[in-house]
């Protein structure tokens, strides 16, 4: 058995989120229609991440395990010809079988897209969000920095979510103005269930003058969900990096500080 | 009755075109659908341009003549509250119920937008065209100027065409290289069925070396639509501009001669 490590990219809009569900369109049946169909019985796809619905990815990990003895290339050309065009394998590397895609993460990076204009724009449908209001962009960037540091982020993750240890250490939290608007940009060692959406649904209260900068300490130390429990849509939300090197996770929060 | 004028704007992926074909969902569809309801009869809806399956609009035009007396803002109010997320209306002006939307255009630019990276790219699905293989951008880009002038573009239309006159002035015709591949810009004082996407397709086959430069006099002396009738997917095409003033057509034509 060799255990294949795929890197994908894949644009969301049109799924119920990676995970399987029932009969519902998944990223994930989509892979395992592929090696079921390459090794006549089912084979299982363990990813990285497990993205919402809407929510897109550029680099999301999986793996699996597989009695076939293809060179890495024929695996990506496999899939890719068969995969629907909004997924794309963009790498793949045979790892050791002890290597585990989601297990050995050691950071992720997210972003989230969000653009200004008094009216909509059809071309940016599903890729980013829409806030089509004032946002005071100086007391965001003031109030994204603050998430920083090891923190209990109860009060920032959503009711469903099933684990116990809420605390989760941020290297970076900034927000980015754009030509369109603004990205806000974040890198942990870890995510709860809808954290970042959020996160981004906070700093705009901000940004309104609905919520005060130094709230953010204040309802990550109230650790309750009921503080701050609005989430912002889906579609503004990419898993841009995975981590599993010290080095590229540094490197990466160095260029974003330098922004 | 007054006759509205409104500017708009869609990403074509989601409709079959503009124009009302039986039960599709087409652009002119929805649209109609908000003159009934807020008229209580059916009022017919005129464009500029009946754009292609996929075809996505920057600035096409339409009209229609109503009994209602609704400011401009309160019309474009009306129209966006009840339009989905993939079409806008960006501007409405009341008009002289002698102006027509479709026969006092002077001229249109089209733009379409083809990326080259090996892989294909989730996030530019149904926005622009995949052509993962070597071009010649600079022959592109001379073929390209060729059609530029008054020229009958029997060779460069589809066969479907029911319009017996197929003489055509370009006013522009050029490629230009982006970041991620090229766009091709051309503007004319009209534009005959498929006829920009015929001639992006036959500026890609120069590019692969299919075709030569020179080829553009012969098959367009040729008048003949079986020397040029491969069409380059909707995807990439964009409608840009509409134009009813020479002095904005020209000021295009000298703006895009500068790229």
């Amino acid at each position: 058995m060799e255990r294949i490590l795929m890197s994908l990219q894949y644009n969301g809009a049109a799924y119920q989120g990676f995970q399987i569900q029932h009969d519902l369109k998944t990223v994930q049946r989509e892979l395992e229609r592929i090696t079921q169909r390459m090794h006549q019985q089912f084979v299982r796809i363990h990813p990285a991440s497990r993205t919402d619905k809407g929510v897109h990815a550029l680099e999301q990990f999986i793996h699996f395990d597989s009695h076939l003895t293809l060179p890495e290339d024929k695996w990506m050309h496999a899939f890719n010809s068969a995969l629907p065009n909004d997924i794309v394998v963009t790498r793949v590397n045979k790892v050791d079988d002890q290597f585990h895609c989601r297990y050995d993460t050691i950071g992720k990076m997210y972003r989230y897209r969000v653009y200004t204009n008094p009216l909509r724009d059809p071309l940016k449908v599903n890729l980013m969000t829409h806030m089509p209001y004032d946002l005071n962009i100086t007391d965001m960037q003031k109030a994204a920095r603050l998430f920083e540091g090891t923190h209990d982020f109860t009060s920032f993750c959503s009711a469903k979510t099933e684990i116990d240890r809420k605390v989760r250490t941020i290297y970076l939290s900034k927000v980015i103005e754009t030509t369109y608007g603004f990205d806000f940009v974040i890198v942990g060692d870890g995510f709860l269930y809808n954290m970042v959406r959020i996160i981004v649904n906070f700093l705009t209260d901000i940004a309104q003058g609905f919520r005060e900068v130094d709230d953010v300490h204040k309802v990550i130390e109230a650790r309750d969900r009921t503080k701050a429990h609005k989430t912002a849509p889906s579609e503004g939300l990419y898993l841009e990096r995975t981590f599993y090197s010290e080095d590229e996770l540094k490197h990466c929060v160095a260029e974003l500080n330098t922004l």
